[in-house]
This record gives structure tokens, C-alpha cells and sequence, in this order.
């Protein structure tokens, strides 16, 4: 089954907004089994958008638009492909009330624009929206499906998630599904990565590889098409095993896994707690960690020094280290994580002290950055690291490194960091 | 002039990675008074690819790609344009010194699948790339002028910035600008916003004023297309004025400016320095605010407090106090704001306490937020919010009413909040 995707609005076309409901749904769509062949960003105007739609029918066996749905005129996307496809929109009562119950809810009556997005394809399918005023809705003809969906966030992935999946699942046209494993690196560039299994990514075919390095991380996505999910696993098995063979020692998650996950789940399963030190990165390491569910069983908290007074006040350095050796110092990174460690009383105490630009600090580069790594019982470590990039590259690839040297020690305990 | 934007690369289409440069080369070309009317995301698939490429050469004068420039056999755009406009491709001398030099440097010879990327278009144009072994590459036929641009952002944003944009300013074929102003709302909804401005956008044409809502924030673009900036910035001044005259209460920033930006222009305008106290938010205040240059002049640090022990322990927040009232509540958040103040022994203390679930704690549903606000000299404050959404939208939410009553003390003076 071909499908396409088409996002609706001029907004895109400004750069107002990022399309990142393609990359969502081309996730699910893949879920499914359903090759998603190309996405198109049109603006609002019926012309362009009654084009791409023409397009798309001669194309693809189903096209999901996403946006266009709302109450204003410049809301076209139904109106659109009504005309394309010569079909008739009619009023749909069960959306009518839902409109009534939200209006009068604000205890206002409906503005005559809405009505509109009560109308849907004679026919058709509709989708209900517990979000916001616009249902989604589907036609077929001539072989393709066409399904429009709002475009606000809110709105259209609750909707996926509770009717729209299940509709695509029951029309899709296909023998099969396509099943990835995806294998996260740290440490390791993608080109070294890529030159120790050359010879798989040359030779694939079913399953795929596909390596894709981002921020420091570098990960490889192995696809396999089947009939069904058990033999697709079964094919992408032995694919997996013989790459953590050759680079099994870079991988430090799986899947949908994230350094911070990672770290989380490694700090609960040893019920070790964390505590930070955190100066350039500024509060990215907390941000992360606590963006986990269930955080708080694993990581008691962090200081955000972002001058020597606080690492003083709050941490516990010693002024006189850092008059000696500055506060980007092996020295500073030792005293931050151990004093992170003794004011929360944590078992292990994680710091970052560097210079992320744009201008050097104390005489040091942009780019330097170290780590320290307190654990109770064992030796206090520290970490130079050398980064390149603007400010807030520097900043993500320093607390990556931090979680990635973190989940090292956790996992390998002390002897190897 | 139309243009049109095409991505290239099997990873968009799986969903793996997000066109991002699409929005940005939106808002370049934008600038350069170049109207964008469609973007496209194809395959790493050479007859799709060719389709499109024809494609566009039918409905645009300008087609800009992204991707596919790398060594591999699935990097295919350069090889693709060069057939479908039957043009040759030679060896470009300047980058196979390119290319040596940075193989050598890496003391490796050159991979044989990576001559490839020095050959360009035979009467085209070359953009060198030192970030990367990917020249750029444009040439023009028939009226259209195709650039071809490496991916990783890395090479590409430096490329356009150094070549790009000045050769596509010399080649536009256009008589004007597209200029746009962008108003900062928070505290308002978007329809409130809205209908408060209803007869100015239906009455829109030139300039145009387009709403849009995200994560608690509601901007208004005004965008004016006119022959020069200065006649477009005339055009744009009365619809500003009007729409401040109306709802400029809510107003925050113009432009570029965020939150964050706001805030730290603020306090070193007042010469005040800011220190945090962070629960449910987990350092996402204190993230943000590092990330604008200059932050470490107005901001002194925060603690994370992500238990009561943390609480108390860095911020002196009494254990009594945490039993009786709970650490998600009114007397905490006040407590927290004033434990930060004098730890960092600073003007302003600013905290955030809630729950941002997924369960509920204390008793207290998900989404409760409390935010307390100290200042040297003023009685201390605290704010109750009820925010809906999941737990990454609670935090953000709480993150940016936060800086929003910090901006409003610090522009308001202390009667204001």
C-alpha cells in the first residue's frame, strides 16, 4: 500500500512552524505495514492544495492531510478535496451537538464559521474530536483513501490514537508489516561506526540498515518487511547479533531508549540515587532526567552553579580551589560532584563544569568541558572533553556525555570509568 | 519568484528524523522576498526522486534540495538532477583538494566512494563546504535554478550562510520583500485573542495577520510584502499599533524574543540577579535561562529540589512546614522562593512546586502548580495553577508562567503581582 502525506497551511511554508506530524504519523504508518512514499507541504490556497491533491490520488492508494479543518476561510483542505473529488459534504448531527455542547459549555452560542466544520464527505467516514470543534473524516474513491485530520497537536494525535489507527488497520491493502529495531551509540563517530559493518549496510536488502548519527549519538535502524511481526523479528535477529558483536561495546540502549532512561532505569534497578552539579549544561541533566516518569525514585536533586559564589555556598568548593585552578578545573569538576553528593546525600554525585561560549572563560577554549563522578566508597573521577559547536551544542553533547560516563559506571561498576 | 524545497532521504519518510531545514530555508528565503510554495520529502529512491525533480522543474524557478549529497550508493540527488536535465557532471579540482585534505589530515587515504562527491554540474555553481567532505552544488536550466545542499545541519546552515544566501540575493527574480513582525502574547487564550482582533484578520490582505497558538503562547505574525524593508515596515507599523492598542497588555516580546530572553534582558536592565528553586519543572527554568549568551550576568543558579529532604537540606524549607502543608503547596512555594534567594544571596527568588504526574501526589491532582516569587525588600508571593495536559506539557506550561510572572515584577514593579 502506497500512502502520502499532505500537510496543510501557509505556516509551514513561512518556517513559522516545523512539520513534525509527518515524521509521526510516518511512524505509525510504518507500524502498520503502510509505505509512506512522500510528504508535501501545501499552503492555503485551493489551487496549489486542489493540485497536490489531484496528485496524490494518481499516486498513492492513501493520502492523510493533516490541518486545514479549522472554522476560517483560509481553511480549505475539505472544501478541497470535495471539489477534486467531485463529492458532497452534509451535515453531520452527532458533530452538530458536540459543537453545541463545547460552545454552550463557554456558555456561547456558535459562530456561524464553525458550522462548517460540521459538514462531511456523503458517504464517508468521521472521526470524532473530544479536543477541540473539527472531526476528522475519510473518503474512498477510485482506490484511494483520503483521511484529513486537524492539524493542532491536541486534536489530531488523540484522534489517531482512538479511532483513526484502528480505520487504517482494517482498510489497509498489504501482505504484511515492517518491523524496526533501532541500536543506539555513544561514543563512537558515525563514520567509525559505519566502516566496522560496511559489509552489512552494502549487502542489505530485507532486512534494511540504516545508520543515522545525531547530537554526538549515533544510532542503526534495522528494518525488516514480513507477514507477520514474529518472522519479521525472526529475520531481524541475527542482523542485530552480529552488529553488537563487531559494536555491541558502544551501545548503550535500544529502541525508543534515551541516555536518560537509561541512566533512570539503571540508577532504580541498582537502587542507587543521583544527585548534580550542573554549570554550563545549566540544568539540562535535571531537565532530562526528570522529564522520566518516575524520576524522583532514582535522582534526589541538583544545583545549578552558575557562579563561583554558589558552587561555594550550595556545593561546598573550596574558594581557594577555585582561585587556584578556576571554576573549569579537573579540580572544580571533583570538588562539584563530591559536594553534590554530600549536600543531598546521595549515593552518587554527577557534575559538568565548562565553557559553552560563545566567548572562552578564564582563559580556556569554548569547548572545555569536564565531568566529575562522585560514588560513595569509591574514588572521585573526572573527565576532560574537547567539544566543538555552538553554545547549545556544547551543552547537549556535555550532558550526554555526563549520563553516557554515569550509566558506564553503573553498568560496569567502578574499576572501568 | 517560486521556489520550492525538496528533503531528501528514505529517514524522513520513516519518521526517523523531522525536516527541520525545510521550516528554516522558509524563513531565509522569506527574508529574500522569495515565496515558498510547496516542500517535499521523497526517498532515497531514484525514480521517485526523478519525479519529483521534474516535478518541480515544471511549477518552480527555484528548487533547493537537501540530503543525498553524502558517499553512499543511496545519496542519489546529485546523480538524479544531472538525468533528468541531462546535464554532465565532472571533477571539481578545487574539491578533490578538499577531500584529500581532509582524509590526510584524518592520516587516512580517500575512500574511493567519496570522489564522487567532488564532481559538480558542468556550467554550474560550486559551494564550498568546510564542515564536511559535500560540496554544494546549483545549476540552471530552462529557468529553474536547482541547488543541491548537503543535509547534516552542521554543513548545511554554515553553507548557506557563507554562499548560499548571496547567490541566491543576486539570482532572485523578484521586485520585492516580504517583511514580518511577530507580537508575543501570554496569558491570553487564542480565541480570546482572537476575537478580540476578528475585524483586523478578516479584513487582511496586505499586510496579513496570522494567529498561531503553542504550548500557552499565541503570536500574531504581521507580514508585508512591498518593493523595499522600509516601505514594508511602514505598511506593518498602524496593524501593530492597532492590534498593541487593543490586547497589548498581554504582550511579552516582539520578534525573536522568548520568555527567557525577556527575562534576562530585564534583570540586567535592572541590574537584579536571579536565583531558582525547581520541583516539578526539574531544571527546565534554569535550562532555558543558561541558554541565552549572557545569562551568568543575571542569573546566579538554582537548586532542583526534587525531594523534601533537598528541600530542606539546600533551601531550608522547615520539615514542619513540608509535613503540615505538603511540598505541593502554597506555603512550600513561598518558602522555596525565599530558601533560593538567600542560599544564592540574591535580589529575586523564583520557584515552581506541582504535580506533573502522571499519578497525582499528596492528593493533589496532576497539574497542580504553585509559583512563588521572592525579592529582597517586597513581600513574597505565590501563584496557584490549575494546567492541563501530560506531563511534559505541565512542566513547560509551569516553566513559562513562571518567567511570565517574573517579567511582569520586573516591568511592573512589586504592586503589579
Amino acid at each position: 500500500m502506497r500512502a502520502e502525506l499532505v500537510a496543510v497551511g501557509t505556516e509551514l511554508l513561512l518556517g513559522q512552524i516545523v512539520d513534525t506530524h509527518s515524521a509521526w504519523l510516518s511512524r505509525e504508518l510504518s507500524q502498520l505495514g503502510i509505505d509512506v512514499y512522500y510528504h508535501t507541504s501545501v499552503g492555503d490556497n485551493r489551487n496549489r492544495l486542489k493540485e497536490v491533491i489531484r496528485q496524490a490520488g494518481t499516486r498513492s492508494d492513501l493520502v492523510i492531510f493533516t490541518g486545514g479543518l479549522g472554522p476560517t476561510e483560509d481553511d480549505l483542505t475539505k472544501e478541497a478535496v470535495a471539489e477534486v473529488l467531485d463529492r458532497k459534504l452534509v451535515e453531520h448531527s452527532p458533530s452538530i451537538a458536540a459543537l453545541e455542547a463545547i460552545f454552550s459549555e463557554r456558555g456561547l452560542s456558535i459562530p456561524p464559521s464553525n458550522y462548517k466544520q460540521a459538514f462531511v464527505f456523503e458517504g464517508g467516514m468521521v472521526f470524532s474530536n473530544p479536543n477541540g470543534t473539527a472531526p476528522g473524516v475519510a473518503v474512498t474513491q477510485d482506490g484511494t483513501t483520503y483521511v484529513l485530520l486537524p492539524g493542532p497537536p491536541t486534536e489530531l494525535y488523540p484522534m489517531f490514537e482512538r479511532e483513526v489507527r484502528s480505520f487504517l488497520e482494517r482498510n489497509r491493502q498489504t501482505e504484511g508489516v515492517l518491523v524496526s529495531k533501532v541500536l543506539r551509540f555513544f561514543g563512537i563517530g558515525e563514520s567509525h561506526l559505519v566502516e566496522r559493518v560496511e559489509d552489512l549496510l552494502q549487502n542489505q536488502e530485507n532486512p534494511t540498515i540504516a545508520p543515522l548519527a545525531k547530537e554526538g549519538e549515533v544510532t542503526l535502524r534495522i528494518t525488516a518487511k514480513a507477514a507477520d511481526e514474529a518472522t519479521a523479528l525472526k529475520m531481524i535477529a541475527p542482523v542485530r547479533e552480529e552488529i553488537l558483536r563487531r559494536v555491541g561495546g558502544y551501545v548503550y540502549g535500544e529502541d525508543d531508549e534515551t541516555l536518560e532512561t537509561v541512566a533512570i532505569q539503571a540508577l532504580l534497578k541498582k537502587q542507587r540515587k543521583l544527585a548534580l552539579a550542573e554549570s554550563c549544561t545549566g540544568g539540562l541533566i535535571a531537565e532530562w532526567l526528570t522529564s522520566v516518569s518516575g524520576a524522583s525514585g532514582a535522582f534526589k536533586g541538583g544545583v545549578v552553579s552558575y557562579t563561583n559564589e554558589a558552587k561555594e555556598n550550595l556545593l561546598g568548593v573550596s574558594p581557594s580551589l577555585l582561585e587556584e585552578h578556576g571554576a573549569v578545573s579537573m579540580e572544580s569538576a571533583l570538588a562539584m560532584a563530591e559536594g553534590a553528593q554530600a549536600r543531598f546525600n546521595s549515593d552518587l554525585g554527577l557534575s559538568v563544569t565548562g565553557v559553552a561560549g560563545p566567548d572562552p572563560s578564564e582563559g580556556k577554549p569554548v569547548g572545555t568541558v569536564f565531568i566529575g563522578l562522585a560514588q560513595k566508597g569509591a574514588p572521585t573521577r573526572a573527565f576532560n572533553l574537547s567539544l566543538a559547536g555552538s553554545r547549545q551544542k556544547i551543552r547537549i553533547r556535555a550532558a550526554k556525555f555526563a549520563l553516557y560516563i554515569l550509566q558506564e559506571r553503573l553498568k560496569k561498576g567502578e574499576q572501568t570509568t
